[in-house]
């Protein structure tokens, strides 16, 4: 337990950390990119006027906009949420009255196991090696599942999945007929080579504007599907759940997504340059870490880590996560969406509270 | 089934019609004031330059300000979520773990049985007479029931509950140890005399800046409960469905409540004097018709409600919604929140679309 940041006390979550950002607080918690958005999202505020309620499935003008990013698509096939997050729990929704169970890659993003609780869903885990997902694994649990969630660049470990094992995913799931969801949230962020996009028709792409164009706080995220069925299901859901989202929101994506390219690549040479430097830093601390290889996640193993974890946040005022939040218990999992100054600063206080433990 | 506004065929459905906004088109259809949201609100988007992960209860200058309007509340009992819709969900999902059934009165909110199927609870529902709750009927089946579910004013009736009603609702489930969730998200828009507030232990209010600040585009909404193991729960889960909502939405949020009271009363004074010229209008088509009290909506009684919807929308351009959805065959329920030109116009239409029915 640590004193708790809502007002009262409870177990250690994430929702303890997401949006903390005190001045004197170096988070390696939440995935928000400290770099700021494209300025013209905030023109478009100017002389905002509408007020009334959106089209269920987001406004037209920005699925427009996104369909041109998918080969075949028209606007119909998306549905605009409140973040890639209520875009999977509306996926598991409109999945999970015919679908029971759901395979995951180990380590997953911690809010994978909550949204298939939530929706009735039984997740199954796939063991990977160094973030890599093993073939016979996927193999032999795959033919028990309905549905299979991948998440390439992974939040926590930043590793992606090989072009191979992609590839091999999508043939054995359109054989078995297994659905694909597809978490693409770090897409555009891989540092090593172009991502591998799902081309088949059993896959629900998850997406979002909050880490390629940093406007996490804005809650703007996307669900693309050519299965009119599917996204007819997700929008009959969301008019129930949320309606539309928020449209002045949708309006600064709208906008985001006119930025040049440049803004993207300026984006991907800074997170690799603070990948350098926190990965090399852990090596250094004798940690073992996987290398990353796009987000801007890492997963060091670490001893004693919940009391590393609260140590650091009581007495340094560093936040980190923890591993079993993301099924890898004895790690800890940084983000490094900061300076290289307060990521260095950060690590300072790791090798302090390492020699304390 | 009529020419989809979606592209593609499917049964009738509310998200048809919701943020469908034609100029020709005359829509008694979602409850979306036509009347502006206080100015200010576009003011603070002028400098606007957040873009990072709110907290996932909310701004805290948001929630500190509502906490005024609720005697003995801190902030930390609100939770602000995507709209009312949102709330309602997140509350469902809470109770849902350990709470199994919820009473509801008829004809109710049209999303209310979905929300309760999604969330695994069964609805069960107490009759009314005129729209008002029968004591008999409620004593009789809330005695089986884990929640129940209040809207006065209700949409789609109007109607309000009596005070000795409300009083005896809420004795009757304290003594039971029923929760009450009780969706306000109209309590400002009465014309017959002030709300009255449940104030129990056991109550979880939902309410909603959309309609009181005609804010319906920007989705924000509240939780508020004093039981911390609610707000916690609800917070939790919001972490891994949306996290926080929309920073900016947010912030026009609090501009709207330094509002003058005026803005409020003279919204009511125009919902009043169109509800006259509807309720008239109506009685004088010769339809049984329950007079509303409050909110924006009317619930007629109409003969061959599915053809006289899909003609007036296809034959006439006017949306109206089918009482089925709201647990009402055989009637129309008929959103009044558009200027009484066009009131009239919408009332023409009716007329000459009962001729032909």
């Amino acid at each position: 337990m640590v004193p708790d940041v809502r007002g009262y006390t409870m177990e250690l979550t994430p929702s303890m950390f997401i949006g903390v950002n005190g001045n004197d607080t170096i988070s390696f918690g939440s995935g928000q990119p400290d770099l700021p958005p494209p300025p013209d999202i905030f023109k478009v505020l100017k002389d905002y006027k509408d007020f009334k309620y959106g089209l269920i499935k987001g406004q037209e003008n920005l699925r427009e906009m996104l369909s041109k990013d998918f080969p075949g698509s028209t606007k119909e096939d998306f549905v605009i949420t409140n973040g890639a997050s209520e875009a999977l729990d509306l996926a598991f929704r409109a999945l999970a009255s015919k679908k029971r169970k759901i395979l995951m890659h180990k380590p997953y993003y911690y809010s994978y196991p909550p949204l298939a609780h939530y929706n009735h869903l039984t997740p199954i885990f796939t063991e990977t090696v160094k973030g890599k997902i093993d073939h016979d694994d996927f193999d032999e649990k795959v033919r028990d599942c309905d549905i299979v969630l991948i998440n390439s660049p992974s939040n926590p470990t930043g590793r992606i999945q090989d072009m191979k094992t992609l590839k091999f995913i999508e043939g054995l799931c359109t054989d078995l007929g297994v659905t694909i969801i597809s978490d693409e949230v770090y897409k555009d962020l891989i540092y090593e080579r172009e991502n591998y996009l799902f081309k088949s028709d059993n896959v629900v792409t998850i997406n979002s504007f909050s880490k390629t164009f940093s406007m996490c706080g804005f809650r703007v995220g996307y669900l693309y599907s050519n299965d009119p069925k599917v996204v007819g299901d997700v929008a009959e859901i969301k008019t129930h759940t949320s309606m539309n989202t928020s449209i002045v929101a949708q309006q600064m994506a709208h906008e985001a997504m006119k930025a040049d390219k440049s803004y993207i690549k300026g984006q991907v040479k800074i997170w690799k340059e603070r990948r350098d430097y926190i990965y090399n830093g852990l090596s250094e601390l004798g940690l073992e870490v996987w290398k990353p290889e796009g987000a801007f996640y890492v997963l060091p193993k670490i001893k004693n880590s919940r009391k590393m974890l609260t140590d650091l946040y009581t007495k340094h005022k560093v936040i980190t996560y923890l591993g079993e939040w993301f099924g890898a218990p004895g790690h800890l999992r940084l983000s490094y969406a900061l300076d290289t100054e307060k990521i260095e600063k950060g690590l300072q206080k790791i090798k302090l509270c390492m020699e304390d433990n």
